[in-house]
């Protein structure tokens, strides 16, 4: 079982926005502490994110509240009310104020909350759930596991990853959802990285921001950017201060576990895509390169049967048209350590490839050979079982 | 039975690329004439791409040899040796100059040219081909179904479309392939337009590339852009002079129809979806939502599974998240003529949208309310069929 770090107490449970498993969960430390929000560049962002964003413009958040199956978004109005009132029935149990609370919330999109079933397990949240955050040992009514299974949507498996930072003993714990819908613009659909390191804002939103990119901004599902995507690092400074480095560290190795475990889980998704492009000019174009190739659904298929089509890969290099620096004769193409570009494979050559794509995880490494950047990036393959779950999504 | 054009000839065959179906194809008119090309922007555009922009660069163009199921791309400089030896070959035949002859390949990237075959295959074009072209009434040995079948790789039907340009008797003829890795970006995978019309390369340049930007670059079904979009405009002045605007007209209908064939024929597709955005700052804008759209996985997925969840849309509009004037409470969003947001639909308006869903062609109107811009594009439904054809296929 996987504690919350010191500091931190969480309450999860079924309030009925679908069905009967966990749609609610409070995390909470016991006073405002710094913290920073990443959130959706989408145009249609919600109440959710519009709020969330608003509420964190300080550095400082108690508490989040998240409520799954249910996005809130393009219900104009009327569904930044119904967010609002979330958020102030939660300050009013924890005893705080509304704008120490942040609110994230994924699921249909343009279907407005059943407030009063909401209301009803806003009541049940424990008076004293802000006081249980500083006792210790932790007195939180829910674990870590149980709230990464209460933000869950459709995904099948709940993910969490931690950390210890240096020799401890602070931590960094982090869950996080999302199986569809994903190619995060700043952040992936809903992470939650909290930490018990006494750390002031100004340290570490800078370090937030380069490990997010660098982890949750760097896997794609299907190219579908979330109207709800927020990413939080929270923290309670329960375990005393910490070097920044082996901070940044911990934080990037929680957030990157959590990443490799979003793509893996992609709707439908069996086999793990991680894609890493050197010898590019600055890091974005290597990116950009990276996202083209575990983006392509030629492929994502092509892996997805086990077909050897390495052909595939040199297109999805070609299409990116706008870095006219590429020049195909500098390329090398490699799946695992095996070069299949230039040096054109034979037909045994090919047979090893398919039976390569047979693994759970398949590392494709492009090198463009113009200048020293690189980057990594994760997908998943694209199956059959994506098109059956996303055909009878609401249905 | 479709005739070319007056002023063209043809020439069909089977010479073994991959099987026993056609896959070459030779058209000609007598002599060099105007001619317009556009192909792919892709960094791995193979040698048929690069030689025929090469060979158009005056703007003349005889013939153009087709050979389909193998893109030779991707082949290093065995390849470019491979595609000039075509045209040497090809130009022997018909008496004219290698320069006055272009080439389109599609098909596996990454394997080379079965040379002998192929050898064997261009020395029995018709010695007279070029000579029958300018006979009255046509000699062609094969007519324009069996050019449309015989550039086929894994489309299911030929794609012909034809037009009269105003009274007659010049016509537009169109033949067009191509159903996987179609988001093209300057041309689609191939299209051939001859036109009987005496026009010259001055008034036509224009002309054509107006009419492929808003027909052919106005597709996608994946999203992936192939290595070898080639979209040729040949003439043979045969039928006489034209007004350029019943001219451009004419191109257009035929561009339009081949465009929507190859949407509607989308490797796995069943439903072809059209959308349309006005409302915009700029037709790029209006082009790029409309892309948003049309390539969304989730959007295709649900029109797939006849899933009314029209909040995929909003999300596809959202993710255009550099169109920072893109205001939700300015959208409007339509399926047919039914609007579904901002007016929130109830039970019965989304059953009724679930059935909208079942047609062979569906609709999307969104209405940006910025500006007066407009653009339609074309694409189609994402299916098991598209995750089986495109996981098996060289294997």
């Amino acid at each position: 079982m996987i504690d919350l770090p010191s500091g931190f107490a969480c309450h999860v449970a079924n309030i009925g926005i679908k069905d009967d498993t966990d749609d609610l969960v409070v995390i909470t430390t016991d006073r405002p502490r710094p913290a920073v929000g990443l959130f959706t560049q989408s145009r249609f962002a919600g109440p959710s994110v519009t709020i969330s964003r608003d509420h964190l413009s300080d550095s400082r958040t108690q508490a989040m509240v998240i409520i799954s199956k249910n996005a809130n978004v393009a219900n104009g109005a009327a569904g930044t009310d119904d967010a609002r009132e979330v958020l102030a029935a939660v300050a009013g149990r924890l005893g705080c104020s509304q704008t120490d609370v942040i609110i994230a919330s994924t699921g249909v999109i343009g279907r407005r909350y059943p407030m009063e079933r909401i209301r009803a397990g806003l009541a049940a949240i424990p008076d004293r759930l802000s006081e249980m955050a500083s006792e210790s040992p932790t007195s939180s009514p829910s674990t870590a596991l149980d709230a990464a299974s209460g933000i869950m949507t459709t995904d099948t498996v709940p993910k969490v990853a931690e950390s210890t930072i240096g020799d401890g003993p602070a931590r960094v714990l982090g869950i996080a959802k999302g199986v569809g819908m994903i190619e995060p613009d700043m952040a992936t659909l809903i992470a939650v990285l909290l930490t018990d390191a006494d750390i002031d804002a100004e340290t570490l939103s800078p370090i937030a921001t380069d490990v997010i990119d660098r982890t949750f901004n760097s896997i794609s599902i299907d190219t579908d950017t979330s109207t709800s995507d927020t990413a939080a690092v929270m923290t309670s400074a329960a375990a005393g201060s910490v070097d920044p480095e082996q901070f940044a560290t911990a934080l990037f190795d929680v957030a990157r576990s959590l990443a490799r475990q979003i793509a893996a889980d992609g709707e439908g998704a069996e086999t793990l895509i991680e894609v890493t492009v050197d010898g590019g000019r600055d890091t974005a174009q290597a990116k950009r390169v990276a996202k083209s190739i575990v983006n392509s659904p030629l492929v994502k298929t092509a892996i997805h049967g086990c077909d050897p089509n390495w052909g595939r890969v040199a297109m999805a290099v070609g299409k990116c048209s706008d870095d006219t620096d590429i020049d195909p004769e500098q390329v090398i193409i490699r799946f695992g350590a095996t070069e299949v570009y230039p040096r054109l494979i034979d037909e045994d050559g090919l047979s090893e490839l398919a039976q390569y794509l047979s693994n759970d995880e398949v590392l494709i490494h492009v090198s463009l050979g113009i200048g020293d950047a690189s980057a990594t990036v994760w997908g998943c393959d694209l199956t059959d079982g994506y098109v059956r779950i996303n055909a009878d999504y609401t249905t």
